[in-house]
């Protein structure tokens, strides 16, 4: 049996075996994901975002395992804000790991966002691809919880999650992140310590804001405030429910389809973009002595924004 | 006197709207930072970066009226993570800033980070170059502390530094935010405060190791980890002094040139992707029928990848 054979027959190990291959953009890997796009667009993508501390993994594990126990297989991506300088994974994760990979028809995979600057990897949007390809019900992206605008979560997900803790400052702070601006559902988590009701109540007035402005699909989502404390299983099950109402709410509003079609516009921009790039990377290395211009502009003799034009120019691209 | 004139005899007002015009990306912008390139290069950049609420504001500016003591000009830019969404600066900065314009020689300006993807905002560095030529002698960016590898800071300043307070987490979420990685100096504010010994043993111990590694200029740096009370201007004066010390060992070690030519060189690369970007854009446009493209992707007769690789070798670029 072909790699590709046990792939469609729901092998884990082919399954882990295509996200390497993917993740390290090996050769051809576009014509595999071109191959698999067919098959993808079942899988409904949940984003977990928040700040570094505030528990995105242990909900993230916990509404693998609900799902789970519901028949429903589960892809998670967890992005690890792994060093440019380093790169390696953390412990942590891997203990996690080996603590999922009980669990049935969960499968988790960790990321390096490897110097990319959204808090996504770079190829993250592939590896959704190959796991909803795989036939995973639900992907879980878990982000680098950054308090940057994540856009990249906006983009690729269908319901996007923000989990806060007490400790994770006021709601002031929240917002400075731009958090608040692209989350659905808002998770405070452990719950149970001093400051949550307060946080609730900051969230929730900035929220009634938001939520009066927000009219531009006509229907307007009520983008909760969900207590829970994920390390004791409480307050998942209303989690739950209100992940699948806003599935409903998108679905019926026709905003699933406009997020999708949003996704692949910008996926075939991206990938037209990144070939450019890649052609005129060559095109400097070969006929641009880039060296000698960055002695030039230190000595004052030339500066970037001639020396670009110039480039462009005389590679006939303007 | 022309606008220029003025700028040249250094009137804040006429820096105020060359910089304006820079970050609006107005008309002819670039020759314009053309034109005063050769002005610049005197400036010392210090990134200051750390999680949201670590008191990079209140240090900023404790630095800055230090500096002002001395009779030397300090240009600042905060860069405001205001959401892609909303758009608007904080109550917070404005008032900040009209404290700062009374101290001699600071020049404050607060940009929105507005969707862009790294911590700094799109014009960061151009606005950097504006204040170098206009003849501040020290500029600071103060970065949204955001826990995401901010390879931006590292990319466009001299001397790094990350601040951290007893709140912020512990040492393993500091790694985790790959904050680490890219300071020079590390700064615990609020150190009067509970868990601050805690945190700078932390801080301590994993430096340790980076100090073992770290040789690849032969000469190694301390990487120091300094207590401050911002709000007290208690440990200014020694982080001032420790900021001095890395300046004259990047200036001794070869690092500060090495450093400007990989700027430059990152700005040329830059400069001509994003023209070739634009380009790209408006022959995507002018041939490509995408929209209708978007409709067979979704319809499943068509994906990204052979829809890219078409339009690539329909524009005769591959």
């Amino acid at each position: 049996m072909t790699l590709f054979e046990r792939f469609q027959k729901k092998d884990p190990v082919a399954l882990s075996k295509f996200i390497t291959y993917v993740e390290n953009q090996s050769k051809d890997y576009e014509k595999f994901l071109s191959r698999i796009y067919p098959m993808t667009g079942k899988a409904y993508r949940i984003g977990m975002t928040g700040p570094p501390g505030s528990g995105k993994s242990t909900l993230t594990d916990k509404l693998a395992q609900k799902l789970s126990s519901q028949d429903r297989t589960v892809g998670i991506i967890a992005v690890d804000p792994t060093s440019p300088f380093t790169g390696g994974a953390l412990l942590g994760d891997r203990i996690r790991m080996q603590a999922l990979s009980s669990v049935k028809d969960v499968f988790i995979r960790s990321m390096a966002s490897r110097g990319s600057k959204g808090g996504l990897a770079k190829t993250t949007k592939e590896v959704i691809l190959v796991l909803d390809a795989f036939g995973k019900d639900y992907i879980i992206i878990e982000t680098v919880g950054v308090g940057q605008v994540d856009l990249d979560v906006v983009d690729n997900c269908d319901t996007t999650l923000v989990v806060f803790t007490p400790e994770s400052g006021d709601a002031i702070q929240a917002m400075k992140a731009g958090l608040m601006e692209i989350a659905d559902i808002f998770v405070v988590n452990k719950a149970d310590r001093e400051g949550a009701s307060n946080l609730i109540y900051e969230l929730d007035s900035f929220l009634d804001l938001k939520r009066k402005k927000d009219n531009s699909f006509g229907k307007c989502w009520e983008y909760p405030v969900i207590s829970v404390q994920a390390t004791h299983n409480i307050g998942i099950d209303l989690l739950w429910k209100k992940i699948e109402e806003h599935k409903k709410f998108i679905q019926d509003n026709g905003i699933f389809e406009k997020k999708r079609k949003a996704q692949i516009k910008s996926e075939i921009k991206k990938l037209i973009e990144n070939r450019i790039k890649e052609i005129t990377e060559e095109k400097v290395k070969e006929s641009f002595d880039i060296e000698n211009i960055v002695e030039e502009v230190l000595a004052g003799k030339d500066d970037p924004y001639s020396a670009s034009e110039r480039f462009l120019r005389e590679a006939k691209l303007i």
